[in-house]
């Protein structure tokens, strides 16, 4: 009898120390991240995690059917990851409440420029039901994960990135994961790697710990390192979709893989003085030792949807201007090339942009400005150059056009 | 009569002061950088230079003509770099003794294996010549940049930077040139930008100082960064050639571009590790700040000849153990496809392997040891990712096959 009692007594304990993680957002990153926790999930089910991993969905129709519906029961996201089996283990739900609710590790994945409303919503429900986000909807010890890539912009108070913003509105401690990810490749197994970050030293109370964090991310195809330097991958993950709309300019105009690269140069750069700037407490080894600096600057700048928008971008408005035929904004370009995604770096470019202008700094970040005033304000693409070349000081021919 | 004489004086002063620019090489990347060296030369003919360049061509027949007779009738390199037009005032010569002769800047640009035989022919010229090669052949205060990629490498005294190289051989100071730099590209004078690096304080008795070297090598399609780390341009032009031929075997295995963005990373941080450990004079920004650094990794990375071999070598190798066929050598397929041209990082990662094992040190830098136990010792390709992973001592899932 005491033996059956010891035995009941281990089971809820242990199933105490278990962790429920949810997902919110389901675009194609959104899924394969939810995809691989909940892999992870059904590996560590008798240790470390509930086994069931919930995704809040933005509820849309196809052909006739809920994407929710067809999720739980085909296990494919046919509209935004088709052809990738996902585990039975995942359940998609269009309610954010009740996805939210009891969690430990809340993982966002969305376009960031949702993330202001997802907050809202949720602090509604929270007040209506009298209850705490923190111990009332989630678990006390939750923790969020920000897989966003871009900034919060606020005109008092400058720019917030996204995982503070978590923080302050949600008051849970949230850290970041970045890589050089793109999530067609990962959604299909082939090998990768990521960078987690989470603030362990200024977060000493929370039970959530870094090896935790391991197993929950990685995968014999997706290796992980987590480290604390949470501004540092946000940051990066951020500005890098700005510096690959500047590559996507240059292929546009055939220029090549060298001046690709210079554009990479110049825009590690450009990241690594922004965030000394604004983030004193990052590391630079972050920008150049970690996935989630050069590797996904990289990988971002060789394709991807920024990339595929600033490229046609170029060409098409190139051509326009030899032709003097009327050009195309980019948000045109975009809807004619990605299905109903959107590029990130066209988005982050402006708020940089704005967040510069605000602290009268346009001057220390040419490349980053650049890049604003050729997709904004129909700057001379093939001045780029010139715009972002520092010719210190020595005396050297003018420039003229390359191509 | 006087004024007269001023004149002829101030003529004469200026003609001291005015440098002569040869070029020994004449592959695509050394008749380009002969291109660019004559363009700057003729342009500062008035001030800084001499109008005439020559350039050391390995003589070889082309449809019964001479290689250099083509070259300076027809102002095209029609075997390496056909299609480009070369100014009038560069002169191809098949003497090597005459190209060097009163020079003051000499280019090296040639497959670094065909280094220690330039140097050995010119000392002994010198030697049956009783003259000395500084001050003798070249001017005395002639000094060398080389363009080179790779190592020396001496079973008794290590490995060398080839800069170094010429300095203890030859006893002129050596600077380096790299970048990202896809010679074809730079030919059609598509923007790009490199980095030249010369000692001025160690050598603060030479004439030839940055401002001198920017003007030689600066053009409007080509932008240029002088700075004073040699060694730090030496090691990641050398090495990423390794790092190239990692990106290859992924790349012909089809495991896409996050895969070669995290081979990149991971070739960038042994780089920085190798250079600390065997040149702590280098600057850890060269690295990621620079041209020579970051840039020429990721253009290499994403084209030219290391990808295109190791891709070829991946891809057919991995197809012929599919199947049970026998595998080919990588020199079988080096040959195939380059037209008589080499891929420097497959010779160089067997030099850095040799010397790592001299240095008893391969546990340091396991990508560069992947790269070398594939290429040339039939290791699994497909187990890269485990050759190369550091878990950190955490408990992890095995890997299975990423494919």
């Amino acid at each position: 009898m005491s033996e059956r009692l010891n035995q009941v007594s281990n089971i809820v304990e242990e199933s105490a120390t278990k962790y429920n993680v949810c997902v919110v957002g389901s675009g194609n990153w959104g899924t394969t991240i939810a995809k691989i926790a909940s892999e992870n999930c059904l590996q560590y089910s008798d240790s470390e995690f509930n086994e069931l991993v919930k995704m809040w969905v933005y509820e849309e129709e196809i052909d006739g059917q809920k994407l929710t519906e067809i999720i739980n029961t085909k296990h494919q996201n046919v509209k935004y990851l088709p052809n990738i089996d996902l585990p039975h283990n995942l359940v998609a739900s269009p309610d954010l409440i009740q996805t939210l609710e009891n969690a430990d590790i809340v993982i966002f994945n969305i376009p960031h420029q949702f993330l202001g409303n997802i907050v809202k919503q949720v602090l509604a429900h929270c007040e209506k039901e009298n209850i705490k986000f923190k111990g009332g909807l989630v678990n006390k010890d939750c923790i969020g994960i920000s897989c966003l890539k871009g900034f919060h912009l606020d005109p008092t108070k400058g720019v917030t990135l996204l995982n503070d913003y978590v923080t302050e509105t949600l008051d849970i401690p949230c850290g970041a994961l970045s890589g050089a990810n793109l999530a067609p490749e990962v959604a299909k197994e082939k090998w990768s790697e990521t960078t987690v970050a989470f603030d362990t030293h200024n977060n000493p109370n929370v039970e959530i710990d870094h090896n935790t964090l391991k197993k929950l991310f990685h995968r014999p195809y997706f290796h992980v390192n987590v480290i604390d330097d949470v501004a540092g991958v946000s940051v990066a993950g951020a500005l890098k979709n700005v510096v690959a709309v500047g590559c996507g300019i240059v292929l546009g105009l055939g220029w090549g893989d060298n001046a690709s690269a210079a554009i990479q140069r110049i825009g590690l750069s450009e990241i690594i003085a922004f965030g000394k700037k604004y983030f004193p407490e990052c590391s630079v080894e972050t920008y150049y030792k970690e996935s989630a600096g050069v590797a996904d600057l990289i990988t971002t700048c060789s394709g991807g949807r920024n990339v595929r928008v600033a490229t046609a971008f170029a060409k098409e408005n190139a051509y326009a201007m030899k032709k003097k035929l009327p050009t195309k904004s980019v948000f045109d370009i975009e809807k004619e090339i990605l299905n109903g995604q959107s590029a990130q770096g066209i988005i982050t470019c402006k708020e940089t942009h704005e967040w510069l202008v605000h602290d009268k700094s346009q001057d220390e970040f040419p490349l980053f400005e650049a890049v604003y005033h050729i997709i904004y304000e129909g700057a001379n693409m093939k001045k780029l150059p010139e715009m972002i070349e520092d010719l210190q000081g020595l005396e050297v021919p003018e420039s003229e056009d390359s191509e």
